[in-house]
């Protein structure tokens, strides 16, 4: 949990979340969204992994990323905790 | 966002939220709950505050913290747009 909200504390890595809600991407194809080096965007990519928020896949010469919607689902559902057992009964 | 998420990378500060979840409570109360300094807390505390994740109001002679829950739910807003769009029509 502490590594997915490291990961999820840096507007460019939430951007790579975001592209990849719609589709599984490689790098390059995520690299062409920023100005920022390829090297950059390997490294925030590497920390989405270790944080469980994307996944790799090779496919032939490419390594695919695609989003973890298990550990998302994990985060939000720990995140709703704080606010459920906020209500009072009436 | 990005400190709201950095605020929640951290144990101590997750589980202090859980323990305004139930009720209000000052510092001295907080500090009950941990086996850590009280300014170790206070500096918690100051970034909680500072992601807008807690509120804080003077009463008397204490300050007492309160769950900010409306940036609990811009967060859990954010989150669940990742999921969201990830389907597809069938």
């Amino acid at each position: 949990m502490n590594e997915a909200f490291k990961a999820l504390a840096d507007p460019t890595r939430r951007r790579i979340l975001q592209l990849l809600r719609d589709r599984s991407m490689n790098a390059g194809e995520i690299a062409d969204h920023f100005a920022i080096s390829k090297p950059s965007i390997s490294h925030h990519l590497n920390l989405l992994k270790q944080a469980g928020l994307i996944l790799d896949e090779r496919q032939g010469q490419n390594i695919v990323y695609t989003l973890h919607t298990t550990v998302v689902e994990d985060v939000i559902g720990w995140m709703f905790t704080m606010i459920e057992k906020k209500e009072e009964p009436s």
